[in-house]
């Protein structure tokens, strides 16, 4: 298929990029490593982070500091994706999918989106620049 | 400055619609009407909605059935929009915002992402892909 469909190919390789990336943003939260995590993101004032159920935190250093409160909680977690969706368009990548986590003795789920920039030199070419997340209520929907 | 900067003012031209975009989004959330609601929307596989507590809906037919659900309640809304920010990148944007809503009686804030494709022809030249809104708890952040 590369080579009659250089264009489907060039949107495969950017959509497997931008699914290693979102893996790697929840390798870093479940492992707790914040400089990981602050390498996974942009870090400019336009960066937006939405926690469950808190209000949208804008700019990297309101962002860094809710990861750093959140990452210094020391209780095992643990995520396991699915219904992972991934597009991309242009220089812009985008990702849903529900977080089953596990974290001590409960659970829940939390459906995400993940808004990726193409940044050439980053460990998988694209960076984070929101997430937003949302516990599911399973009485609805 | 547009004579100086094009490329400033092309961006600014787009932030200037992806936000207008969104506001033709909530004024048809706020009039109910689906005809609107849909001319909205990209009509897509890939398009996706998590409405606050909801799972993600994923595909056009599904997030079309989700409004026509909510559209269809005859209650009182209003949204009153704040925090309002706006970033575009190619032909993508996407806007975070607090939908301070007043249905009824009653009222809450909903922290919000959109994400928009450019799509000439269109209204306002940009159609949503990607809508996200979670309650705001305001013990929270």
């Amino acid at each position: 298929m590369s080579g009659e469909d250089p264009e489907g190919a060039d949107l495969q390789a950017d959509a497997e990029a931008v699914t290693a990336a979102n893996q790697r943003f929840y390798d870093a939260f479940e492992r707790r490593d914040i400089d990981a995590m602050s390498d996974l993101w942009v870090h400019e004032d336009s960066s937006a982070c939405t926690h469950p159920g808190w209000p949208t935190l804008t700019g990297w250093a309101s962002i860094a500091s809710s990861w750093a409160t959140l990452l210094a909680n020391t209780q095992h977690l643990q995520f396991i994706l699915t219904n992972v969706r991934v597009r991309v368009n242009g220089d812009t990548g985008w990702v849903t999918c529900d977080e089953n986590v596990l974290d001590g003795p409960g659970g829940s789920t939390v459906a995400a989106c993940n808004v990726f920039v193409r940044s050439p030199g980053s460990l998988d070419g694209w960076k984070i620049v929101l997430h937003h997340g949302s516990v599911v209520h399973a009485s609805l929907g």
